[in-house]
């Protein structure tokens, strides 16, 4: 049995504790400053208040004060932050890491930069990680939504880093029956499909607002829905492909599956419906008030550097018009008017 | 404006006078054998019984008798029969058409030969027709049931065929604002994409079946179907490939989109769905009864044919667990038991 030193107590991060506690494993929950209330509740209860659900038991808890307390003779970590934590996680947590250890990260997202360069979240965090200190940096991605991962649903995902043998030590310390795991080295690939499906979740749910307002709360309308599920896994390969990454996991799990389960709920099916009934992304901001809208940077990210892309002839963004659509919605107020003869 | 000649007046044949008929053609629509009831009420009310909708105006109906009167002086024909009427429209209907014609298809699925070599329809068609008759088979594939079509739900689809400048004029006659249309000589791809969704979305449905024999009519389960949806797209794209078309289109609108759709609604959700409450197939069945099953057939004759391209070394039957497991609960009546861990 091994140590793992969860940080981050979010949802995805506090997730994680399931599979680590079946296999037995010691469980160290460190909240980072966000996390104060909760890291409070569940170490008097037991009870995660945000997710609704009891977490296992036998969890050690630390607040963000005793995280070095928490990292002494950890073997692995599990990073739990969101995309906007990455960069307090570099701060603050890398320069204390212990030498060599492994870290996991649930993080989704992409960084751009000036010149329309991509970054995926383990490359980044590598890029902040002097070479001798021995830190590898793998995440995860797939169709996995924490309360199901807590409920222990049949869930299929990938473990995606740059050392194969890291990742099938990830893969023996958290596999279960009910937690499957495929590793890969193909980072771009899998991070690609991780952050992009959460862009096209908001054009897919836009379709289902659309539905409901044309046809009433009862609507019977898949078709657009489909039409727009094909468009965006399309739209996915090229990108995966313009990573550098396998451009078949865009049809696999971590794309085609993970943008399905996307579409049932959360904050980025709530974005794209109210798009969708008619709000403008102002209105459905306003009362979306407080959320974190990881669907609207990555947005916002990807259509900047295929147009960067574009001006340096290396993309023609024909090829990505639904995610340009989704962009001119949320960053110039369009209409969400959608360009059905646009997609090819 | 043209004549357009449908025949077979199922579902999809008949929905297919919606976009014909919105741009002003001349349709008529012949029933086959099967479809004398749906002629003779249409014919009176206009009312297509078993899709519950009217059909437009001024389409003109004609039993099967009549099918030569029908077609003298049409431009365009459409086959509207299913997978198990194409036999019929070969030995029929094949011999009396003029030549020259254009043939447009909706129907869907694969034919196998004795050593695993699978046809598309346009091409068993095309088989069946002499080459100096100059007819070529053009068929559709992609998300559109046609109910939707019918309401004029925006749609998405592709015309693939062997001669680009064919499908042209069948998307100048069929395109309108809610029907857009893509065109692709890459038969296999799409045809291929088109039969394989019905096989995957009884899988995708075993997991809703499943979700609520676990959980109840209420349950929140969506990994497991996301991961079933993944895995079938994943199995899809290398079945596009060894058939030799552009293994893009799995995960596009005929691949990724047409498996969405499928599983919201109909006859294969349904098969899908009491297998994985538990059902055995012949139960299932039973419960089915009168129903037909395309995806049985589909299930049945692809891994019957990837079993013997296994025999001869093409492939490696690993790479399609998810199929051979579908085609185990159908076909030698095995529990609907997901082998999560053979997936890859």
């Amino acid at each position: 049995m091994a140590i793992i030193t969860i940080i981050g107590a979010g949802m995805m991060g506090s997730g994680m504790s399931r599979p680590a506690r079946e296999n037995g494993h010691e469980v160290r929950l460190v909240g980072t400053p966000l996390d104060r209330e909760i890291i409070r509740e569940a170490s008097v209860s037991g009870r995660h208040v945000p997710m609704k659900r009891n977490l296992p038991d036998g969890i050690k808890y630390y607040q963000i004060e005793d995280v070095k307390t928490a990292l002494q003779g950890t073997d692995y970590i599990i990073c739990g932050v969101s995309s906007f934590g990455v960069d307090w996680f570099a701060d603050e947590i890398l320069p204390i890491l212990p030498n060599g250890i492994p870290v996991l990260s649930v993080t989704k997202g992409l960084m751009d930069d000036e010149q329309g360069n991509l970054l995926t979240f383990p490359e980044f965090l590598a890029s902040r990680m002097p070479k001798e200190r021995n830190i590898t940096f793998s995440a995860i991605g797939g169709p996995c939504t924490s309360y199901e991962l807590m409920d222990k649903h049949q869930t299929m995902v990938y473990f995606c880093g740059p050392d194969k043998a890291v990742l099938e030590q990830f893969k023996a310390l958290l596999q279960t029956e009910y937690y499957h795991i495929e590793t890969s080295t193909d980072i771009r690939g899998v991070e690609g499909c991780v952050a992009m499906k959460n862009a096209y979740a908001v054009a897919v749910s836009m379709a289902i607002g659309m539905a409901e307002r044309l046809d009433g709360p009862d609507a019977y309308m898949y078709n657009p829905q489909a039409a727009m599920f094909g468009q965006s896994i399309r739209e996915m390969t090229r990108i995966v492909r313009l990573l550098g990454g396998n451009s078949d996991l865009a049809g696999g799990i971590p794309g085609a599956g993970d943008l399905f389960v996307t579409i049932f709920g959360g904050r980025t099916r709530r974005l794209g419906y109210l798009l969708g009934y008619g709000k403008t992304y102002a209105e459905a901001k306003e009362e979306l008030k407080g959320v974190t809208l990881e669907s609207v940077v990555i947005i916002t990210r990807m259509s900047r550097a295929l147009r960067k892309m574009a001006e340096q002839g290396k993309v023609d963004l024909a090829d990505f018009s639904l995610l340009l659509f989704l962009d001119s919605v949320i960053n110039q107020g369009a209409a969400a008017d959608i360009p059905w003869n646009t997609f090819r």
